[in-house]
């Protein structure tokens, strides 16, 4: 394929318009917004309002009159469209790994069941977590290869925690059968959604998915370090004490009673003070998803992925491509392994291709179907060729690691 | 005194320029600095800079490029240079609530002793937090009176955990005494400074503190659910291992290792990615405190407060003050108690005069000497004043409850 037909792609796609949403800086490819998601154009305008005139002239009325309070609720609301579940099954709060930690205690405390059961391999926080929880709990985390896990649930399993679409590979899990063999097996089933929610079509409530957490600032977009989300199935909520239990979560905040009452539903998993103004931003990024479905979405990042794919084989066979071609079996992102991907991705960088690097030997690169087109994928692809020709990667400015690599 | 007096002590305030410091709407007196601080200035512009150049044009480069990795400890330092702590003793993360949490377990597991020893009616998030690690860790909560603290202090004391200034009378514990008593008695102290910090000195080193969480939305100023911070002692940080271990709090978070290790000094307290928008607002809104020290402010804030006494005893006596006199046994807030303070206090709002109503009965006023000044307290009690003599705050409408009150 040419420059010129993947112009002519780009021209086709109905989805074309949405790039417009994004401020991306002029000439840059942008292939991780599967680590942080581009900048929607709303959210300047809508930060400035919530600092301005929010914070600013409402001050602390602001928890009412622009209902901050509300913010966890509404902008989950928001999320469970995108991810299959009712708007009363996601809240927004803390971070990813901190939400895991609350579900995980808070489920695991409802079976005498010895065994954590997870991937090895999986992102890595989730097994840090997993490990800080079993400690607490007494239990043991048991993190298996990732083709053992299927055959290794079994009675002595309390809960399966699977991250969906794996950070390094993007092989994607089977949610609803996996969610099913653990529950034909007597336990619970916590899903890591960080790489999938916004990328891949999700059907929490129809795979019937119990748990799950997920980020916000990558394909939701929702800015550096954005608020996480958890969801929790309805038939289960009630069913969960928190162990970190604060005031947020409490059924009455302001009433300071002594004794702790969870709120009803998924409000008892909120902590501290909601954090406005990444709250904000992530409700507003949100807007960019309206007017599409995921559906849609995902059937141009496949469309993205193959063009990628072909275009590597034919013009970068070093990398090898270590995602799985089949789209039911992977997420948005495509990865390819060399002994310098390091310096390879630096080098890419340099030449305004952004994507990112992971240990030991990956490259990464995020493919977001809301900002990112077909001419895109070819430039891509041509600058990796450019600097695998040249092998300019072998400049040792390139092997300079930041404290984020 | 008269509004002149007033006006004229404004006159002779050395302090009296860093109002305008703050954006704070013409004619309001806003007396809820305790609660939710008023927006900095220079938070404006910095915000918008975050997310249009840092965010939209840097993208993932910017966790290196402008050092997002590295604010919590950035920001930890300058927070430290409030409260008296060295610059690695501090760092912000998350919530109040969740650093509570996080101390409170690391903390108790270094001890087999079986209370949590902490004061009934302390604010309700820090009992609620200690009621939930205590189930966990199989311990007991302990809350007594608060007279009677320091002698319930004793042999099975695992830790005490005491809020500085209290939420709503504004009555402040002797740190260093209180530290030391159950220093000597083999307990740590975690002391809650979420009223404290820039509100009062404090000299967490100088106290023998070893371990602190607090609050940075208050007289920090750093905006709606800004990120909290947590303190612990450098003799005391490589003793504690976070039972809540996220990727963040790893020795080196990118090598991705199989195995949780915990990062040197208070790194292996965050969880985590950090909040980069949260975390840019109460950066520069730090800088709020530039060229003033906290004895200084102190010395104002004695001063607006015997100013308000002195008013409030003379023209609105049916309010009866909670808050000790003595400048040595409270905080940066005033507080009045009366059976209708939930109706005065919004007719008080309704007349543009901002401070907070907390359950049952207690009308609080924050005095923030940064941006408050001798003229805005002589109109907030004549206000007041005005409202007792009309018994306007007999309208219906103000007993009408928000979602916060």
């Amino acid at each position: 394929m040419t420059r010129d037909e993947a112009r002519a792609l780009d021209e086709a796609d109905p989805l074309r318009s949405f790039r417009a949403r994004f401020q991306l800086p002029e000439g840059l490819i942008y292939l991780d917004g599967n680590s942080l998601g581009a900048l929607p154009k709303a959210v300047v305008a809508r930060q400035a309002e919530t600092v301005v005139t929010e914070w600013g002239e409402a001050l602390i009325r602001g928890w009412n009159a622009h209902d901050w309070i509300g913010a966890p609720q509404r902008v989950g609301a928001k999320i469970a469209a995108l991810i299959g579940a009712k708007p009363h099954e996601v809240i927004v709060a803390d971070s990813t790994s901190v939400n895991l930690f609350k579900l995980l205690i808070a489920a695991a405390k409802l079976s005498e069941r010895p065994n954590i059961l997870s991937e090895a391999g999986n992102f890595r926080t989730d097994l840090y977590v997993a490990d800080g929880a079993a400690e607490l709990l007494g239990l043991r985390l048991e993190a298996v290869a990732r083709d053992e896990v299927e055959a290794r649930i079994g009675a002595d399993t309390n809960l399966l925690l699977l991250t969906h679409v794996h950070y390094m590979s993007g092989a994607r899990f089977d949610m609803a059968a996996l969610t099913a063999r653990a529950r034909a097996a007597g336990a619970l089933t916590l899903w890591d959604l960080s790489h999938s929610a916004g990328a891949v079509p999700l059907d929490l409530n129809g795979d019937g998915v119990e748990l799950a957490v997920g980020c916000g600032y990558k394909y939701l977009n929702g800015g550096p370090g954005a608020p996480a989300f958890l969801y929790v199935a309805e038939h289960l909520q009630e069913r969960l004490m928190p162990a970190l239990r604060g005031w947020m979560g409490h059924e009455a905040p302001f009433a300071f009673d002594d004794e702790y009452r969870p709120a009803p539903g998924l409000g008892r998993f909120l902590v501290g003070t909601p954090p406005v103004l990444g709250m904000a931003a992530l409700e507003t990024a949100l807007d960019a998803f309206d007017g599409v479905t995921m559906a849609e979405l995902w059937a141009k990042s496949i469309r993205l992925f193959d063009l990628f794919r072909a275009l590597m084989a034919e013009r970068c066979p070093d990398l090898r491509c270590i995602s799985p071609a089949d789209p039911e079996a992977r997420g948005g992102h495509i990865s390819f392994a060399h002994p310098h991907a390091f310096e390879i991705c630096q080098a890419l960088i340099a030449a305004d291709v952004i994507g990112d690097f992971r240990a030991p030997d990956v490259l990464r690169l995020g493919l977001t179907p809301l900002y990112l087109g077909f001419e895109d994928i070819w430039r891509a692809v041509d600058t990796l060729a450019a600097i695998l020709a040249s092998e300019s990667w072998r400049d040792p400015k390139f092997a300079v690691r930041g404290k984020v690599t």
